[in-house]
């Protein structure tokens, strides 16, 4: 045994379990039983293991611990309160309005790096930050992961243990709290954590079974957890719920209920303790920093046409030798995102996740609470796999980067699973987000060099084919705002595209202007933020306004329109463009024609909008 | 060996892999080699062990084959010509604008049964088949799926595996094609297919290891599949990527790329075949089904005070009742959705998926493609955790039943993780897909019986707290409807509201009428599809509207509001009340106030639509 023997240590499981009953009873709410049989395995990382300076939480030379069955929240809580960082009374603040104490832990307490409490995300996040101190800050520091047993059955966890063992993450431990008990009765496995042990090894791992209540064993797994090189550790602990409470010791339905008796209960556990923790610092050093350098973003060629994902390859490839910070990830498409181009010119900084998006993002969250500035692709349709764990990273205040491609019908041959329709909408629901959609070159590279700074859950959603250059490699771009690429004092009809529908309103425009009709036509290349001032001025001015999306029509660029004129005293009539149809194979064309989002269609769109008034009038 | 002979069946392969490629050839696109590695597999598989009758694909009796790796889309197609369900000349109309046969299958092909192209789909909906022929209709039908070697990094498969264990799902055989090559280079496995068989046992699956160009290897290895009881087997063959064309075989680069030279790849691979596999059909049989009832929803009093999610479990056990072929399943919180109460009363039609959610879903996709009317519920914030496979659901033209429980900041004190504020506006945005929220308990139960006829993605938003039944029980509501909940000749203002916060309007619209402000208060139960007519009826009544809602502020009611609203000639002015910032915990009144969506924030906003009008006039 290490600094605290196994009498202390017992006594400071039960203190754990009585701070994670006495906050829940003041409540009237919370998941004791949850902190209950975890609350050993926490006693003794924290008191033996767990290397952590609480004064100065951010460091890189931190151990890391993640809550990743966050619902057990007071038993983290008790241990914040028994290392002097939270007072007593702040613990029965516990999910009080106001109180940084919420019912599942989030970053608005200083030593939460990320939220958790939708279940199987704090084991990939913590592959995240493995990677990060591995492969990047370069430090001996360790990633501690509490598991519940229930969040085994979520997919997640595999990617996480497989993309952990591929990267030989041997800073990484999972303890799995195997309490035998989900929400409504028993998980498939039950207590046959022999069934964790053989999942756990053909995943590489190595995997320690033992009793959750014996501390010394614990204290032995945790030793050899940390002795252990080339790959990570698994503790597989057979726990009791409710441990230590007669009355709901092992027994189902107490998931997620405050006690019926905790003054009973606090009595049998032998009472409040006030026992502290002194948890040992980390010993002082310097993570590894990647050199710094000019920003030279990639230059495109008026009339040129380049993809925008290959301008995503190119500018974070120019970023990357700008900031030491940058690091990418993908997910096995690196040679449709084009971040490969980046992974071969900073292969230090680029992790590969295949074809695991969950896995990505949360590599990708992890990355990020641990101050790295990570930059994540797939095909834009792809992040839908993993939109739970964008949810959960806004909650968890980190930024994130992601770069979408293959948007939309303007992929063609491929079909619809591969195209991103519903990307806009869910993502701009997110809250903090922020939605960028470039139509060129240029754009794209001005845009990706704003994204490294900007705050909260960036989203650039790049297009498959070559589109022209249309703006000087010169020309600024700032998140929020949108570009009036035609105006004039006469504009009869605004028409609003985004990505690929900006060269179709182009040529709308054209086709328009043959008949004597004059479009103003504005690229909406943030969607979200949204420059609602250069939409109200193209509204008051024009009074109709056709937006084109290749996109479906709910939530999408039409709406973000829609949403930035509501409060207009003088409303545009608005004709809202966008794919109605489940659409099908075909080539790029024929699908901007077929789904009426090509010039034609916003041409006779602008036609009608103009039309129907003459004859109303 | 069955029917065919190894000979005969080598020819088939290569009949397949000339097939393979001939489409990609014309298509100029496509996904030959991913074809070409998976031949002999297939070739087996129809020639000597599949029993379908491509006369009447919707047979029950009939086996199902799902091409998980659905990039290998050519191969399918090769089987298809090879039967004589389609024609060679309809084989080259591959990718085609109208064609069938697009760049991943979908139910536009009669003999598909649900899209894929999304990987890491197809073996989680296979197990949803294999619950439906095992458990509820009891035939002796097998369902194979072909699993590329590139998804198994996805969590979805491991939750598949888990399930199909779990459930003993003896009829279901995964052939795993591991060709040892991805997109842009080698898998975290390769070759190594010992670890394949290492997971999948330890998953509970029978694993059998094969060459996968032994055509003998690979029938000894359906055979033992068809006759292991007890539990579902996995066929891991060891493949090359492009067998057959030394220009492409086993080559990186070659992924998703029609052949430089087909015609001398199909002259190496002996030439295009006209080989006809008669596939046998199933023998003849009766599927169980239950018994059907007269339907007796649940009836609430007026002011009784019931949770909406509980409406759900009562009247979905009635509908049970009344229907034999509604199912359920829940994701492990089945005591929440109240999806409790139908597995009480029909256990043989509940499934527990436990907390997978990928799972789930996908269990509800392949029950509906074999016919079963499944209902999935969890909490409505974890679907986000298998929005690709509802986006993928949508495109299989399946309909889901989707209830989520626990929406927006009205949960309380269990934190934003739990808290559902972007799921109006996520499945608003899939195609076909239906959003309901009702507010009372009776509306509840007669949605819920309108939903087991509705076509597309139907999703029904539940709340946790207990509101007050304000509806009679006699009262119809039907999708795509609205009720005006108080309306007269003098309206000044229209407030809309939608679960929760149709309550706060209504008490809102009292405080206002003491005020001498009148107000029309709407029900807008269903937010997608809409009702205009009573939306634009309010606008051209009132000329100012409030909107109400317990969701993050883009895309969900009030967005739906005002694209409803965008063409009519003259524009209300719409306040749009949503929750605008990160919610904390806290009671569920303290953060309807605090984000400014309870009765409070609806008069005021009220007040200052008519306010800023006096003002300004």
């Amino acid at each position: 045994m290490a600094a605290v023997d196994a009498t202390q240590l017992r006594e400071l499981g039960q203190q754990f379990r009585v701070d994670s009953i006495r906050p829940a009873a003041v409540a009237k709410s919370g998941h004791p039983t949850s902190g209950m049989s975890a609350a050993d395995l926490m006693a003794v990382l924290v008191a033996n293991h767990f290397r952590y300076d609480f004064d100065h939480p951010k460091n890189a030379t931190n151990d890391r611990l993640i809550f990743s069955k966050g619902h057990a929240s007071t038993l983290y809580y008790a241990i914040l309160r028994a290392v002097g960082a939270i007072s007593d009374e702040e613990l029965l603040t516990y999910r009080k309005f106001g109180s940084m104490l919420e019912g599942h832990p989030t970053p608005l307490i200083p030593w939460v790096d990320v939220a958790t409490g939708s279940l199987g995300q704090g084991l990939p996040i913590g592959v995240g930050m493995g990677l990060a101190a591995k492969y990047l800050d370069r430090l001996p520091t360790r990633v501690w992961v509490l598991c519940g047993d229930s969040e085994m059955a979520e997919g997640s966890m595999w990617e996480a243990f497989e993309h952990a063992s591929h990267y030989e993450l041997d800073n990484l431990t999972a303890i799995i709290d195997v309490n035998r008990l989900g929400q409504r009765g028993e998980t498939m496995v039950g207590w046959n954590t022999g069934v964790y042990v053989e999942r756990a090894r053909a995943f590489g791992w190595n995997a320690i079974e033992i009793d959750g209540h014996d501390v010394e064993a614990i204290d032995r797994a945790y030793t050899e957890a940390s002795g252990t090189t080339g790959k990570p550790t698994v503790v597989i602990a057979r726990t009791i719920k409710g441990k230590g409470v007669k009355a709901v010791e092992n027994q189902p339905g107490w998931h997620g209920k405050a006690l019926d008796d905790p003054d009973a209960a606090i009595a049998e556990l032998g009472g409040v303790r006030n026992i502290r923790v002194e948890v040992t610092k980390p010993e002082p050093a310097e993570p590894h920093r990647f050199p710094d350098g000019p920003l030279e973003l990639p230059r495109y060629e008026l009339g040129e046409k380049v993809a925008t994902r290959k301008a995503y390859g190119e500018a974070l490839t120019a970023l990357g030798a700008a900031r030491g910070d940058v690091v990418a990830l993908d997910g096995e498409v690196g040679n449709s995102t084009f971040a490969e181009i980046f992974a071969k010119a900073h292969p230090e900084r680029y992790f590969e996740m295949y074809i695991a998006e969950q896995q990505l993002i949360a590599a990708a969250v992890g990355l990020h609470a641990r101050g790295w500035n990570a930059f994540a692709s797939t095909f834009a349709a792809f992040f839908s796999r993993a939109y739970d764990f964008v949810r959960m990273a806004a909650i968890s205040r980190v930024n994130l980067r992601l770069t979408g491609s293959h948007a939309g019908v303007s992929i063609g041959e491929d079909g619809p699973s591969q195209m991103a329709l519903e990307d806009i909408a869910s993502i701009r629901a997110i809250h903090s987000s922020v939605v960028l959609h470039p139509c060129d070159a240029n754009q794209t590279a001005k845009l990706v060099a704003a994204m490294a700074d900007a705050e909260g859950i960036v989203f650039l959603r790049t297009l498959r084919p070559n589109t022209p250059v249309i703006y000087d490699a010169d020309e600024d771009f700032e998140i929020g705002g949108a570009r009036v690429l035609r105006s004039s004092e006469e504009d009869d009809v605004t028409l609003i595209g985004a990505g690929v529908t900006v060269h179709e309103a182009l040529q709308a425009a054209d086709a328009l202007e043959e008949e004597g009709i004059t479009a103003r036509v504005i690229d909406l290349y943030s969607i979200k933020p949204i420059d609602a001032d250069t939409l109200q001025a193209a509204a008051e001015a024009t009074g109709r306004i056709v937006t084109a999306e290749d996109h479906y029509p709910e939530g999408g660029v039409g709406d973000a329109v829609l949403a930035a004129l509501a409060e207009l005293d003088e409303h545009p009539r608005v004709l809202k463009l966008a794919v109605r149809e489940m659409p099908r194979s075909g080539k790029p064309e024929e699908l901007l024609h077929a789904y009426g989002i090509d010039a034609e269609g916003i041409a006779a769109a602008a036609r009608q909008l103009i039309g129907s008034e003459v004859t109303a009038s």
